[in-house]
């Protein structure tokens, strides 16, 4: 499918430039900032693949998208300079990246006839899962587990929502992909501007 | 198999609990409650399962185990101090969903006609990846993995063995999943309680 | 295949002495050496069989290497003063473990018909993740994702690009074999000499 296609082929590629940015940060070489960019890109779908048994892997199956990254990686690393100024952006490629898997993973469990409350739990596994094993690879605790962040989860969990929501209302594959996609970028942005984040459970 | 679904249906809740009460320690919000909940109770049956190339997962083929993880990380984050008063009891639904899901691993394994060894081997890796994952989640070392803890893994390993002998033995899978958990459970609260340890491998 | 199965056994030994002296400088006991070791010996080729789809599992279908993992964590328990004096060697069995799993990766990755560049990529995969694995069980920063390391995952890469050059060329199984993985650890030994190692991707 045309559409699917491209969106996840964007979403690959703004994951990549996460990851490039988040592994630059560090002061990794060539080798690191490939391996995070990898990582970030194809850890999220490659855990959904294997949760559905949809084999071969989408970046198996697609594997120009490697070669993509591969070859953003060795642009980021020959230019740090520019990749230094973009560091300040690191939230817009990071929540573009989580909205687009996050319906591309929902939709997939759908069409693999998963329950509508797993399609959403995978939605958000695909959508959040590589920038947990960014964070683990970095050695810090998983943003997406310290205690009251900004929302971000719960934005990838609303934007699964949003698309089951106009899917179940008849609505077609694009319409509901931008409505869930949209919705989880939007409340990711305005999460962050406003800083939204749940109480923590802890008592005092 | 209304046995084992019953069993497993148990050690997910104990393991959800477990994971509930750790990340509430950590001072997590709802999401994190929940994210290292679901980590707990479905981490080291969706490697067995991925293992054994066993599908749909557990946790997919039984979609209401997750609504109910859900629901009791809601019940989590509302009621702080209830939760609260339950962590001192963090040992008991610890060593209940480890000794549940390792005679839960043998016993697939076995349906899956792998090697005795090899049975015993994916019964303690369900039944402690679980904690282990929630522990690199936390960016703690793994406590199985720190110098000479008090047994874990051992009674793990003990517990399947059991299962194992009582099998061979042609004792009845009730039986066989009793013998097995009631080893592993009553041998790791032992350890704790007498505080036995193997000696670290370090020469000094 | 005997030959794959030889080099294999070979992989699969080395790694788990690198995984021993690793979890013993760092203190653990039997059950903690044994983990590290099988996480080592296995983790990359078990990712690598999950990626490609291939079952049962390269362990699970020789039960015998999880227990020669086992005899040997055992040995290393018991003889903490060997170990001790095997330390310094580390370098060795790490740089051949990688060495060898590289090529059994980039081999089963072209029977499973993957593109050459995928291939490379799941040779290093193979190569490299037992060692990432380990380095997060033991809570450290990955060394491969480390700021400017000496070359690791360029020495696996360079490997798996030897095979499949020489695979390409026409040459025959064990010459592949040989000089990819060849090519591998004579240049992760030079990297470590003269502490090769690519500039940090940092501004400063």
């Amino acid at each position: 499918m045309p559409l699917l296609q491209t969106i996840e082929f964007i979403a690959v590629m703004v994951s990549a430039i996460y990851g490039i940015l988040l592994a630059s940060r560090k002061g990794m070489d060539f080798v690191g900032l490939f391996s995070v960019a990898f990582a970030v890109a194809f850890g999220g779908g490659t855990l959904r693949d294997l949760f559905l048994d949809r084999h071969p892997l989408f970046w198996i199956a697609n594997g120009h998208y490697v070669m993509w990254v591969f070859g953003l990686a060795l642009f980021g690393a020959v230019t740090p300079r520019i990749i230094h100024r973009l560091e300040k952006y690191l939230l817009i490629p990071d929540a573009m990246g989580m909205s687009l898997f996050t319906v591309l993973g929902t939709s997939y469990a759908l069409e693999y006839e998963s329950p509508l409350f797993i399609a959403s739990i995978i939605g958000v596994v695909t959508g959040t899962f590589g920038g947990v094993i960014a964070d683990i690879i970095c050695n810090e605790v998983p943003s997406l587990f310290k205690p009251a962040t900004t929302f971000y989860a719960t934005c990838s969990f609303a934007g699964s929502w949003a698309f089951l929501g106009l899917h179940w209302w008849g609505q077609s594959e694009p319409v509901c992909m931008a409505g869930g996609a949209g919705t989880a970028f939007v409340f990711r942005l305005l999460a962050v501007h406003n800083d939204w984040r749940l109480p923590a459970s802890h008592m005092d």
